[in-house]
């Protein structure tokens, strides 16, 4: 049920989905350098003054989609139970990964798009900067949780480095190479070789 | 001994290393885009006719200089005889590693510059093309030895991606926070992450 006090946000909301999508599907056909407000609002079938009335600019409205794709993936983590995410054989870490690779076969225009960017160097970098504040978060709750006060003979902090880099890193190459596999079996993957290393593949076989 | 056929090899490879140290220190200064051919010739204390005779430009320079630093490495790394290298505990897998974080620490100047310059993508780009490449070399020669012929459950091209990723973002954060522990303890601690995995971490406690 709208009313009437939702209505303009909703609008506002629209609008800005609109932008996006545009920005989104130009960059893939044209390359992030290329791409002009012109060439947006005439995608998203807005006036130049809409635009900026939202935006600054280009790189605004870009910055933006990978914030409001983050922050969307970020509120399915947190939905996830604490007892659930932290549970004792450790599977429960599981499922934040499998929605990370979910999430980017959804949004793998988009983050296409930002790979393919060299002009988007300040994206690539918010996002590798979201990734680690996550995954220090994250290590440190774990940690916590399995009533470990004494700090870890691994450093915390390389933990979650470790973490994010191998994370991104195989994201990245999952999706320029075109996704060759399933998001569920390169989440099991990658879940296997980030929580069990390198010597479980050789030794299980 | 040197005879003369050798001397004019190493009058070019003196002056190639004294414009790439040169290049190396100004990029620190002032940042890639802002180094000009100028600036090299002058601190180098050689003529701008001898830089042309052996560099196109400043890219040409700075991408040898990357090239000529990662083949040094792999040049030590190849020095590891099979048996150690894959012998069965594992453990040989070890010594590339170490060898990867102490070539990093002695290279750290040119390493932070590359890391630093938004110019030099490419530099960038084609350092993690090294390291997937060898990763994936690495792992398939690994797997060869422990005399697996079937596929393992979790393709060779994920492992390779998952191990070069996490290598080169391990290594990327720890020069850029000024290399807060020592080489070898970085390695070991890589080391046990990669080969066995985060749940180890925590198991062990």
């Amino acid at each position: 049920m709208s009313t009437p006090a939702q209505r303009p946000d909703r609008r506002v909301s629209r609008t800005r989905r609109l932008l996006r999508e545009a920005l989104t599907s130009l960059i893939l056909e044209k390359g992030y350098d290329a791409v002009t407000i012109e060439d947006i609002t005439r995608r998203a079938d807005l006036g130049r003054t809409t635009f900026y009335l939202h935006y600054r600019d280009k790189e605004h409205l870009f910055l933006e989609s990978i914030e409001q794709s983050a922050d969307e993936l970020a509120r399915q983590i947190v939905q996830i139970p604490a007892e659930t995410l932290f549970n004792e054989n450790g599977e429960g870490a599981g499922l934040p990964i499998a929605l990370v690779f979910e999430h980017a076969a959804q949004n793998a225009d988009l983050y296409r798009a930002m790979l393919r960017s060299e002009g988007s160097i300040k994206a690539t970098s918010r996002l590798r900067e979201l990734t680690i504040q996550y995954a220090l978060e994250f290590t440190r709750r774990w940690w916590e949780r399995r009533g470990l006060t004494s700090e870890p003979h691994i450093p915390l902090e390389v933990i979650a480095q470790f973490f994010a880099a191998s994370l991104l890193g195989t994201l990245v190459w999952w999706l320029e190479a075109g996704m060759p596999y399933p998001p569920r079996q390169m989440a099991a993957f990658f879940r296997r070789l980030v929580l069990d290393g390198l010597r479980s593949v050789t030794e299980s076989h």
